[in-house]
């Protein structure tokens, strides 16, 4: 089967733009590459993405998002607070520990490309940080959390930056991580609880 | 008064030697920069420092001690364990983000000796833990903390790496720093708190 046959759509042009990333690499990669790539001219992906930078763009919403669809899924769950809490903050880190163990060559494209694509990132942790707030406001409305979910959301966030930061990628795969992991998300999770301090009776 | 009339100590060299990597840059600074800065032949900065690699160590663990002595002392006080580690984290930050910002030029030098030294970085950050978990572990001699002082020194030093290590340097700026700051140090001292969670009877 010819690449032609099939309808060009804004998914096989990115799909084909990854691999693309993958072989050549952020600063080599081009629209000409990911058309040859498709066979097809220049011109058809062009009508998709008006510039090179919108592809590029909308390539690294796609390798974000990846990891975000399942935590969504997490977040929305019926069950404990505090599990869910702890299962979303697993899998993020997995997720991550994941892209970079898997696959270290997009993962450092990716690195590059997220630092040309600061809002996307942005939204992208913005996204996150309003699911752990969901998470944490239902934990305040069964009684199991106290203290105010979008500020703690961020300061989840933030303590557990080590576990998913890309900054960090190199040390993810050193012995005592998984541990070091639990320690933190422990920690947390004794001061997110209700009875971990004095109430706020205002 | 000629340099050279001032004895030659390592400390004198040490300082030159900060000044010219301050100067030229980490890339370009030369033992005979160093010399000729102090007025002396660089053979005697060699009696001193016996390779260029040495003189560079050195002067990145001074770099690193310089806050970790201000830290020691806070870790020694006889006060509330709580306020003295809040006292020591908002120490430690602040000691980073005058660095990184009073000086942009020098942080960046030291950034890249650090990486060129990572044994004495290790040693540092040794040195850090042992401080955080001798305020733990006086916490939980006096019963206000739970949980394993050096497993939780770890955690707490994990947890604030946003607020410490230098990869985030350029995020100190910004307006919202310290309130991030807080809530996760709240966060933190609730969970260490003795009452925040199950109590361990084995």
């Amino acid at each position: 089967m010819s690449p032609t046959t099939e309808t060009l759509t804004a998914e096989r042009i990115l799909e084909a733009t990854e691999e693309v990333l993958r072989r050549h690499g952020p600063a080599k990669a081009t629209v000409v590459d990911v058309a040859r790539a498709l066979g097809v001219s220049h011109g058809s992906v062009y009508r998709h993405f008006r510039t090179k930078a919108a592809l590029r763009e909308a390539v690294t919403q796609r390798w974000l998002d990846r990891a975000s669809g399942r935590l969504a899924g997490i977040a929305a769950r019926d069950s404990d607070p505090e599990t869910r809490l702890r299962d979303w903050l697993s899998a993020l880190f997995e997720a991550k520990r994941h892209k970079a163990g898997d696959d270290p060559e997009l993962f450092a494209t990716f690195s590059v490309l997220t630092g040309e694509n600061s809002q996307v990132v942005d939204q992208h942790i913005a996204d996150l940080l309003g699911q752990l707030t969901e998470i944490l406001r239902d934990g305040v409305a069964r009684g199991v959390f106290a203290l105010d979910p979008a500020v703690t959301a961020r300061a989840v966030f933030d303590a557990t930056g080590r576990f998913h930061d890309p900054f960090y990628a190199r040390e993810w795969g050193r012995p005592g991580i998984q541990a070091e992991f639990d320690a933190v998300v422990d920690l947390l999770l004794r001061g997110l609880r209700a009875t971990g301090g004095p109430s706020k009776t205002s």
